[in-house]
């Protein structure tokens, strides 16, 4: 069974949005064992829009469409399938209620733009979509299925869960493809191929496949194969972890700071940061999962000189002596982060994000990192690139792996 | 002229990875006057590979295509490239010689897989990679240009800089179409629709276009038209402005904090933040500008209680009476932050980000943002969603626009 996307909106080709909807439906899709074999973007062109439907369904059986159903006229997608798959729109008088309903909630006034959102398509099956206003359409034709979806993430996914995918996973069944990820942080990808070179021949030979996955500062590694070898798959990527040693920080899909959360509250143990050059995003990683409250007490973001003597009891002579991107600062800040908030164990940041304030000794992209526990205090000097987002996210990735290498080794 | 992309990489139609090289890209194609048509996202499949470079040279004068030229197994794209181009594979010394430089830099033994990089299709023009070690292929045959990148997103943007932007603007000059936008923040795309219908009629009818861009909390509104009409485009941009009134923060595609930080640098004036449910996000937001230690001293993310009373000063007996999601926090969290920082203005959030922790009184998405300067403090209470994600990121994009009217109006 084959499934396309078909991603519409100008704003997409322009630039101005980053397609996350696809990668957010093309996991969705895997998951529910459904095989994802193509994204197209196009314009909100009627033209490009028929085009691109034709394409799709004679290639797929499952076409997903988002986007281009909002209540203004640049948005043309209900009119463009209603000419394609040869019907009319008629008013949903249901649909129309749910609408009425959703403005009276927010207390705002009904527009007829909105009403009309109510006009749907005769030969369309209505998904709900309690979200916003522009409801989702099932279309079934010569054993095609066409859905056409909101292009607002959160209505989409919404949508995705409580209709589509129980909906597709009926009537197609689970794919036959079985995968798991072993996820790396530190090292680069020709160095981990050349590290897990014979392994990788024989599971190549025994049928299994193997990809690298790249990102700044990791490499998730995904071990599949078919289905029938489920078992081949999760031994060999058990295997792999030992392979790899220490540089794995997990198997499956979570994220460092979800992993690190688990560990900690595992452990009952709390933790503060004290962020310089990653300027917040530390602590955005970590809070950004659910429940962190039970681990994380909170940090300073001492951006400024002051902050840093000030709130954080770093010394003024050493910043005099050695700037503020050198080892006792970071040492300085992650103590001083420990004591101020009583966490068990403390992380810092002190660098040059860039693009400018490199010197020769610290060019830009030089980050110490420091962590502080009950076991004493120490840093680590890293030089990562030239990019300052980059440098930011590569940094805050490389503290939070610190602590949990210390939470595994106990150094 | 046509421009399509075509992202190769089973990551991305497996949702491990989104394609943010496709929005970069088409942001850049817009800018140098190249219209790009079409994205297509395909699997690391040779066949898969073929036809879609059949397809799109067929339809576009510029493919660019990136991923799939890593070290590794699975990446087969300069293999089928040869294939699609009818030419084979020879070794390149000056690249060979790059390639080993770029590793002894580094400090790090060359492997075999890395020499092999140096392995290039005879038909094609290599583009230097001083980022990495996966050269860039410019092919040319029967008027259409073909040009292979790294997927690495920046080696593939250097790339992009340094050789194919100007190349394809020498060769195809600057395209037809100009644009521009007006950002608004905090009313919705069909209420803005309701109010600015008058003038939207009159520009279609003068052949100009208009595009909603509705992302969480946000709604950008591009004017554009054919470059014979640039002055018209910048006429209507101008009046649609100042019809929306306060709701726009800026014409241009400068983001909020940029917007922002400009003002308080050209005003001399100093920021910090106290962040509870937003955890950091908002200082990223802050410091991801380049430039902002000019006028961002720092903050402290009080996430659990402890740190709201100690570092922050805010009164315990508040927090028992009425729980910390309430006016007061709010308040004396940015004037304790103030205090502590020395700021000339102070932003803070309290709130329930979720999915846990709602109460009847304070449902999931309940967020209070506190204000405090010279001219005294203030706190706004906000409803926002279920997700807390979009949660965090509205209530962080929501308090830097409360600053940014404070700096507008005075209040």
């Amino acid at each position: 069974m084959r499934a396309e996307i078909i991603s519409i909106g100008d704003e997409l080709l322009l630039g101005q949005t980053v397609n996350t909807n696809a990668a957010w439906m093309g996991r969705a899709l895997h998951e529910a064992g459904i095989s994802l074999q193509q994204v197209i973007t196009i314009t909100d062109n009627r033209e490009h829009i028929l085009s691109a439907l034709k394409e799709c369904t004679e290639r797929a059986d499952v076409v997903l469409v988002t986007g281009g159903l909002g209540p203004t006229r640049d948005d043309i997608t209900k009119e463009t399938l209603c000419s394609f798959f040869n019907t009319k729109l008629v008013r949903n008088e249901d649909v129309l209620a749910a609408i009425r309903e959703y403005f009276s909630e927010k207390g705002i006034p009904v527009l007829p733009a909105n009403e009309e959102q109510a006009d749907l398509p005769e030969k369309a099956d209505i998904l709900h979509n309690p979200r916003g206003t522009a409801m989702g359409m099932w279309f079934e034709e010569y054993n095609k299925v066409v859905v056409s979806m909101p292009g607002v993430p959160h209505e989409m996914e919404g949508m995705m869960r409580e209709h589509v995918l129980p909906r597709l996973r009926k009537r197609f069944g689970n794919g036959g493809f079985y995968y798991e990820v072993v996820q790396t942080i530190g090292v680069g990808e020709s160095r981990i191929a050349h590290s897990i070179k014979d392994w990788e021949d024989r599971i190549r030979a025994e049928g299994l496949s193997l990809a690298y996955l790249p990102t700044s500062g990791m490499v998730r590694l995904r071990v599949s194969g078919p289905i029938e070898m489920k078992d081949n798959v999760s031994r060999e990527a058990a295997r792999l972890e030992e392979i790899l040693g220490d540089i794995v920080f997990a198997r499956g899909d979570k994220g460092i700071a979800e992993v690190l959360g688990a560990m900690l509250r595992e452990r009952k143990m709390t933790l503060s940061v004290a962020e310089s050059c990653t300027g917040g995003y530390l602590s955005e990683m970590i809070t950004a999962i659910p429940g962190s409250s039970d681990y994380f007490l909170g940090g300073v973001v001492s951006y400024h000189r002051s902050l840093k003597s000030d709130v954080l009891g770093v010394d003024d002579a050493v910043i005099d002596s050695e700037t503020a991107v050198c080892e006792k600062v970071a040492v300085q800040m992650a103590e001083g982060v420990r004591k101020l908030t009583g966490a068990d164990v403390a992380l810092s940041t002190t660098g040059i994000a860039g693009p400018d304030g490199g010197t020769a000794e610290n060019p830009v992209g030089t980050v110490w990192i420091g962590i502080s526990s009950a076991s004493g205090s120490r840093a680590e000097r890293f030089t990562f690139g030239r990019n300052r987002l980059r440098n930011i996210r590569v940094a805050s990735l490389y503290a939070l792996n610190m602590l949990r290498k210390h939470m595994v080794t106990g150094s």
